[in-house]
């Protein structure tokens, strides 16, 4: 078995396709982050105390929106991708995330890994995310120390500020139980 | 100097084959971990305060089941693959590690890099690893403090509980001297 | 749009090189680190609370000989490079960065991520970085805790010792005010 020219070229495209999506979630860069997905994307992510379920590409841009807000910061690394072409215009990926989020006001800090099942659909415009899910195989929370200065917080100035932000409750579903 | 499509085909599948070995590592998936060894793999691990040492592939799994068990919380991410084909079917890789281990009885936390060099060899059914060492660059030894919630935990659920494990001492040295 | 098998050697040459270049820093890899860079390279690296501007292979080499010193525990790692052929032999970059950097002396650490846009030209022997600037994303500095046991440090023993550094204040400039 072995990769053709035309399936190699469609493996970069969507590692490309992405890698795009985790910089532009992390930049708040909703114009791009628009050109990534199927219109009628899903989603599913299943954290540890908490589960985003949504569809719809407008949804899931405001959903975006508002997570990567002004206090947030942000680091979201999808690692490891092992992508299968399905068919001439679908393919699957799995890809391994390490992330920390952590919000500025309450200085708490949530950091840990998942593991990626997407989907990706060939469009008129190029491979586009059709749907993702993640399992957490690790979750930690807790509270930046007194001691640790924020010296870069990107989000800051292009996150949207409070007064901008909706509620996103409709689409998380929270677990207070830990394990 | 170019790459064949022949030559970029067998990168691809390369790295692929060592993403595969990162995400069932972490989550304990001992029979697709299986499918990655010739069955004289070799091992040389030399971590700041360990060293792992041992041949043949069911010595190779029974330590990575016994390693990944249930009280573990583990992300190992390879990054940054420098892939050498070194003959028709065989090739050498460097690979840029980073990792987390969490021991959750007693709270342990060891992280850290280290930098692999592999060996792997094109079989009757694909790319195989035939030898991985590694030397650890940064290593990092603390305890998780009592603030720090645990909110998922994957291997909890399928790694080998305390009485399904065995003694791996003979394939680990430990050093207990730290720098 | 489709990748040809030139374009994805390139691409795959390009990536090496970045890889290649993130390996050297944290190993202190001078020799290997010389032969990555065109002679005219030229670096804006802005952080939170320093910024790097140089120019020349043989000033970012002093650079980096001294920045990666025997008392500095460093993890850098490149992530999803988007990778645009801008002509026959010239090419930029995108990277995502997640570091860390301890210095073992008065165990301060600087942690967090950069976006980097790279610039690359192919030369008589392969394809060198001819410029890199990143922007900081999140940076975060605080100080180890006394209970934090360093098990690994690499550059201890290659990298340069304090005797052997020189002034590299003309490099960088600090900004101590932090957000």
């Amino acid at each position: 078995m072995m990769y053709s020219p035309e399936q190699l070229s469609d493996l970069e495209q969507i590692r490309t396709l992405k890698h795009r999506y985790f910089r532009c979630i992390d930049t708040a860069n909703i114009a791009e982050l628009g050109e990534l997905f199927t219109p009628d994307v899903t989603i599913d992510y299943r954290g540890g105390h908490y589960r985003v379920s949504l569809s719809g590409r407008e949804n899931l841009l405001e959903f975006l929106a508002n997570s990567f807000h002004s206090d947030a910061l942000a680091m979201h690394h999808g690692h490891m991708p092992e992508i299968r072409l399905t068919g001439a215009d679908s393919a699957s990926g799995t890809w391994y995330l390490e992330d920390v989020f952590i919000s500025r006001t309450d200085r708490t800090r949530v950091s840990g890994s998942a593991i990626y099942t997407d989907r990706y659909l060939r469009c008129a415009d190029g491979w586009r995310i059709a749907h993702s899910e993640y399992d957490r195989i690790i979750e930690l929370v807790d509270r930046l120390s007194d001691d640790v200065t924020i010296s870069s917080h990107y989000l800051r100035d292009v996150g949207r500020r409070p007064e901008q932000r909706s509620d996103m409750s409709r689409f998380i579903s929270w677990n207070v139980s830990t394990r």
